[in-house]
């Protein structure tokens, strides 16, 4: 009886040669930029020059944003504690949960399931229901989000400007109109249009924030284990953290057993 | 022709059944504690009653040790990433690096490498050549850490204390001697005589830091999820960071493409 | 002005001591087992002698179940990367999603929630929306879980049988009745039962199978290291992998820049 | 008393806008490509045009090799306990260890340290030690390494082709002469010598591989997430498991509490 195989579409050995998506792997390097052999890895065929230029400022937009956030302090900590370098990284790619990075899985999930609809009853819909629309509002910027700014004045300028960009920019100026305040396209939601007109499934969209901020945690890590002490990343009771819990107390004799 | 097949020697189903280490697992169940179940596990045989006695100040010497540790600040982090619990524990383990639990697995194989030599000779060697000898030192205790002293105390009462933690005390004397300042036996090197006393390898020794601690993870990810709203873990730029890098800089014309 | 401080109940220094949910941790050392101090971390009070026995009973029957798992393949596979033991447990642990080790934070969920109300309604509700009730079924045991019984034997035997284990078995009865079939209750069902009976919260639900299981995982990933070669973790093309994608193909002349 | 604080050089807020290393973030997107973003964040300048070209070849090299490595198997294991897209893509980035894209960072080592001295007696060393010269020698190619040897043409028509290079493939030369027998520079080789010529650390190494083959196990966890079920990765006992273990045997008398 036949055991069950492992199953992909991805990648292949024939006559002893690697191959990706049906070509060489050895005819892509020195042809392909990296951000064309990523589209292909994702997509299964090669992109054109529009969907790479569009590709490489959605990867640029991401590559990196401060110390600040759960991936480089969970990366920078795991270091500390005396890794290698793909183990803190490794930790800072756990922390991309719901409230770091999700919000791009939901911003193409919103848009692709209503895109077909009309964005003044969708947004009226989430607003009645009480719903966060993902995608949308953002702590420092109130009138817009440059970094979304740059991401559709692009789409405009290289011809990529299409429906999910335009439902995009109609949902923003629905919940300005019906809230009277304007919550900003942030960067998730500016991310999310664009790569939706590239016809990529949202399910695979922590994945675009997934490899666009790599290269920020494998710096950070870097920096870790190259110029701060193992064992640095290690919180000061006194000055770092605040006891909520029982005072001291004695343990009763009954547990007393030595 | 055959593929090669994974194999292992710890558990097995036979007819159905599971079972461990050769014992059905469902006999396990309410006949053994908790830790005589972890011994079987890892050592392939039931422990002994003094076995398990030990084996239990082990693993509640080692089951929580404050919020200040990279693996609580790992863990936690990645919880208020918007994770599950297991993937903020997950982060929490992956912590225990060289510099946090491996001490543990040093002292062991430093203790099993040298048990039959003369103790005053080894630490002679050892402080000639400048090498640390792990399982010595302690950054607050500086007469005696409490927890070695439990540890050792337990050992001689249930007549667990054999050559290993013998020739453990005889190091903290020769070193005191030789360097003319004590350094206590920590809870590494305490932990690591005993665990050497029952016969386990040193290279299985992180895994009794690892199992030991795993219960304080999981408090502290359950405690961030719970009462911590996400995203909670971030640094504060202005008041704790320090920024030494770049000042702003115009991108040079020749890169200005659009 | 103040930064803001991590805050935590689970442990402290005073005086430079060590203490955890207020006790002295140098006093748990010889007096309790790992198991109470497991349940102290967990609870923040000590456990009575039967809720000792109980829990010992839980982590017993969680212990290890095979080497088949997600959990095991990954851990397995991290360590025959070439990583110290603590990564290779990281990432098994990193498997417990929804699917494996989910169900009993599901069925605590359940029981919790339900536990005031009519089986007979509850069970009724459930199927007639077509929804799983979580902890019931087992891909092999059709007539009872060996594992589930022998807990449930445990509870009543030491005084520990009360109104959620009570709930847990209506609802077996009661699925069974109305579809005509028994679904029995699984390990995960009867564990939910008497730790939701222990008064533990089901958002720590995967917390017991996390640290119930972390020993079966590190004596896989030890065996591994000790006795497998690194890169041994390798899947055969030819024998273990069928390949679904594009046959070879030529890159497009406009893609051959070089 | 002063808190110690994080220390960073990567980026920063300057007025509330975000900057990389000392660039505007929003100036970057749409000028530059990502490899040249990924430059700029590892290495804290801009790169030359052939710099990024080198950067782009040596990441499509490494964008994605098969579904058979340890890192997929591990990824693709942890998606199939039910997890979401990063946990399972981490799970993949933690088992890139010492024998997993561990060779690259080996291979930098080795010609950063030796690129000075005489390439034969630096050879002779090693194989008069019995020391394997990391980045020679590769599994199936005992001619030469196809992707190696595109790396080094496109290294020599970019005009990037300087010591690091040269000392490489006299290394290769000298290997063979002594030996009598070919190793071939493997890629982790050919990438060595491209990035050191760079000016990269070695202690980097790694971080070009994780950066590079994210893209591949991103698609993996993807694929597996979306064509195949929960739990599918399981291992079959009886057909993919070799039990080498303890036959079923008693608990004896004395373990008998219940």
């Amino acid at each position: 009886m036949e055991r069950k195989k492992w199953r992909t579409t991805i990648s292949w050995h024939f006559d002893g040669e690697a191959y990706v998506r049906g070509y060489k792997l050895k005819d892509l390097i020195g042809n392909l930029s990296f951000t064309e052999a990523i589209y292909l890895v994702l997509k299964g065929e090669l992109p054109s020059e529009k969907e790479k230029k569009m590709l490489d400022a959605v990867f640029v937009a991401t590559v990196e944003h401060s110390i600040a956030p759960p991936s480089v302090i969970a990366g920078r900590a795991v270091a500390s504690g005396g890794n290698s370098l793909h183990v803190g990284v490794g930790a800072g790619v756990l922390a991309f949960g719901e409230a770091h990075g999700g919000a791009l899985e939901g911003a193409m999930r919103f848009i692709q399931e209503n895109v077909e609809k009309d964005p003044s009853e969708v947004v009226k819909r989430y607003l009645d229901e009480g719903k966060r629309i993902p995608g949308y509002g953002h702590r420092y910027y109130k009138d817009y989000d440059p970094r979304s700014k740059r991401i559709m004045e692009i789409a405009k300028e290289i011809g990529f400007f299409g429906r999910y960009c335009q439902f995009a920019l109609e949902v923003e100026k629905e919940i300005e109109r019906v809230k009277g305040k304007k919550l900003v396209m942030n960067v998730d939601g500016a991310i999310a249009a664009v790569v939706s007109e590239m016809g990529f499934d949202w399910r695979l969209g922590k994945g675009f924030f997934i490899i666009g901020r790599i290269p920020g945690i494998v710096a950070h890590v870097y920096e870790e284990l190259t110029t701060e002490k193992p064992f640095s990343k290690r919180l000061d009771e006194e000055k770092e953290v605040e006891y909520l819990g029982e005072k001291p107390r004695e343990l009763p004799e009954s547990y007393k057993r030595n």
